[in-house]
């Protein structure tokens, strides 16, 4: 399984997924499941796949060859537009589909994945894409700035409550970990280290790129401090007052 | 869909349960999921209910009739222990899946329901189970307190971090309410009002029983509360030291 988490922030976007793959309960590995392309100046893109990972990792591949697309071969460094982009990352989806599909169908493996395409070319605005597993995706909008791909319940609800296109990098930044640490906490296929990056609107280079181990001081500080101001919270709500003693 | 959710505390039994059903999105419907038996300094038992309403109203009608076990027929009212009784439980969910099984499964419905049982019978400990649709079943521990049928996901992670077998009723009160938030929020098929139970162990009657509506002053209260702690919480939470400016 896998967490993955995107946000579409006035300031930019944070995207962060964790790293755990599981072929059944006892064939448990660690691999990135961000992808990203820099061209500073001109753009970034960043990748991030939940699902089936010979397929994610595939629909990869293509992309770094290139993919035809109306008589030319185009790659994420070479797409003229980020909604360009997330066609292109569709593209490569229905190629893989159609040379392993099949295969895949027969064996009864279901052709599962999906996808959160960020960042920002030279001349567009900065974007978020979610591409299904048939290739066509939707876009992260001001009324909700966020998408999820893989085990996304156990951390929604903190992004439902707090979250809104407003709100300034470093606190999304906060909000996609407790995000993420809910997640960790309830579900052992989702799993640590995990993946960040930051972009900032119109820098056009990635503004941070870092891997969160489990001994990252920040990240254990977030982990302690959500833990103890949830308990601190509850406890400080009034009983009812309709409870019989 | 649904949301159930059931704590075992030393102090006693919670249980909680969300009236939503819907047999799409344009047929949605109040429905009770809790159902109770009490004979007060004797016996009290609740059942909550998720999944196919059909299937769901039936057991509790083959229960209310009787189910035959090793030669007698027992209702909840007549089954001597609450080991028993869950077994009683999972026989009528057996005879519904026997008579109605086959029927659903020639209109591709599939026999989709879980249980959750909770109670005490004089002579006998306080216990809490749930029994999946073959009739099966597992019971909460005091390693693991809470047991969830349903949607449950959004509510988990609060439960996870916060519940203890220790917790007071009081406070676990206050954690159902906040896990039944936090899946309002984010499923719209799990709605208001709920119904609320509490017992308290080797009283042998219900303490409380209340259904609890939108306009609940204490459930607004603490669903407004709730979201302003978390906010809180995490704008109080320090910024990364590696985030650059």
């Amino acid at each position: 399984m896998t967490y993955c988490v995107g946000l579409y922030l006035r300031e930019g976007l944070v995207m962060l997924s964790d790293t755990r793959t599981n072929a059944g309960v006892d064939n448990i590995s660690t691999f990135g499941k961000m992808q990203v392309e820099e061209v500073p100046g001109e753009r970034v893109l960043a990748m991030l796949s939940a699902g089936n990972l010979a397929i994610t990792q595939t629909v990869w591949n293509h992309l770094q060859e290139g993919v035809w697309v109306g008589g030319e071969k185009l790659t994420l460094r070479t797409v003229p537009s980020m909604f360009r982009a997330a066609q292109l990352v569709g593209q490569a989806v229905r190629e893989v589909f159609a040379a392993d599909g099949p295969a895949l169908s027969a064996q009864g493996v279901s052709f599962d994945i999906s996808l959160m395409l960020g960042g920002q070319i030279a001349g567009g605005p900065s974007r978020l894409f979610l591409i299904y597993s048939a290739g066509n995706f939707i876009e992260a909008t001001i009324d909700t700035p966020f998408l999820q791909i893989g085990e996304h319940k156990y951390g929604k609800p903190i992004l439902d409550r707090a979250l809104e296109y407003g709100t300034p990098i470093a606190d999304g930044v906060k909000l996609v970990l407790v995000s993420m640490d809910s997640t960790l906490r309830s579900n052992l296929t989702v799993g640590l280290p995990i993946d960040l990056l930051i972009y900032r609107t119109d820098s056009l280079e990635v503004g941070l790129r870092r891997r969160l181990t489990e001994d990252d001081p920040y990240f254990r500080m977030v982990r302690e401090r959500w833990s103890a101001a949830l308990r601190e919270a509850y406890l400080r709500l009034p009983p009812p007052d309709w409870l019989p003693a």
